[in-house]
């Protein structure tokens, strides 16, 4: 394998906005010569697929800002300073749903956005969920619903559910439950 | 349903880089409280998976700067402006790997990053290829190689492809296979 690696020669922060700061690097390129890179730094995130007892997915549908749309997606967050990505799971699905788990896995990492945003997001199946009340921010708008797990593949596919972070934990989830059973 | 619609009140772009732009807005919330969005405006992009005659996919290694690290990845490239969506596909797929493809099916839509940027990827299938000469820019290095189909899927389960991107385009081509046969 070539050595692709990019090297920082120097690094300003044009933005720095709480949520994100964004970045541009100067760097060396493999071939030696000099380029930039703008990039937007983030505390990183998880997302959640939570499955009731019956089969079903608790899913959620919020107002994106960013698309002027709104999206069907799973329980997700940002990592806190110093929070442990579990723990980060087991508050968003607590603060965003209401559900506690008894039974977390973890289904590995994801990045969304490699090309100008160093975000990675933790990816956990949660059972044994039993239902209380969420914690929403009054300002936190969203509605909370349950599918059938086959429902939300169809959605998949027809296009009705994009989020990236959602469709790759659902494919995630299918690949485990395929392998280690239901 | 509930209305979740957030109502732009005023917008300001804080960052203008070209390759993206990052904007502020203060927005009227569902509860007619006021808040702001900060986020990311993308001109979207295309990914492709070529599939060839063995049923082999055409994947890349390539370095992300924002992440330290080289990412196993599908062809895929930013919408020149007025650009075809399918046209993007077709040249990218020709820039970055040589191939060009006789048979393109349209797979779907795919929004990585709806909590803070507005980019939509558009997802291609590309069949009956044939191999050229690359026109990568000099100071773009990536290598190029080819992987069963079934050898990317254990790479997405064991944590070795975790480009969001690329996870759902095969995904979504595993899927697509399985409906209609290969």
């Amino acid at each position: 394998m070539m050595d692709l690696t990019e090297h920082e020669l120097s690094s300003d922060t044009l933005y720095d906005g709480g949520l994100f700061k964004v970045k541009r690097d100067v760097v060396r390129l493999p071939n030696d010569n000099t380029s930039h890179r703008i990039y937007v730094t983030h505390p990183g995130a998880v997302v959640i697929v939570p499955i009731l007892a019956n089969g079903h997915i608790v899913l959620e549908r919020q107002y994106r800002y960013a698309l002027r749309e709104a999206f069907i997606e799973l329980p997700a967050g940002k990592i806190d300073a110093n929070e442990a990505p579990l723990h980060t799971g087991q508050r968003e699905l607590l603060e965003e749903t209401g559900y506690t788990g008894t039974d977390w896995v973890k289904l590995g990492l994801q990045h969304p956005c490699i090309g100008y945003s160093n975000e990675v997001i933790h990816t956990y199946l949660a059972r044994g969920l039993t239902a209380g009340a969420h914690q929403r921010d009054p300002d936190e708008t969203l509605e909370v619903f349950e599918l059938s797990f086959s429902a939300c593949m169809d959605m998949i596919k027809n296009g009705e559910i994009t989020d990236g972070k959602t469709i790759i934990a659902l494919f995630l989830a299918e690949k485990y439950l395929l392998d280690h059973g239901n």
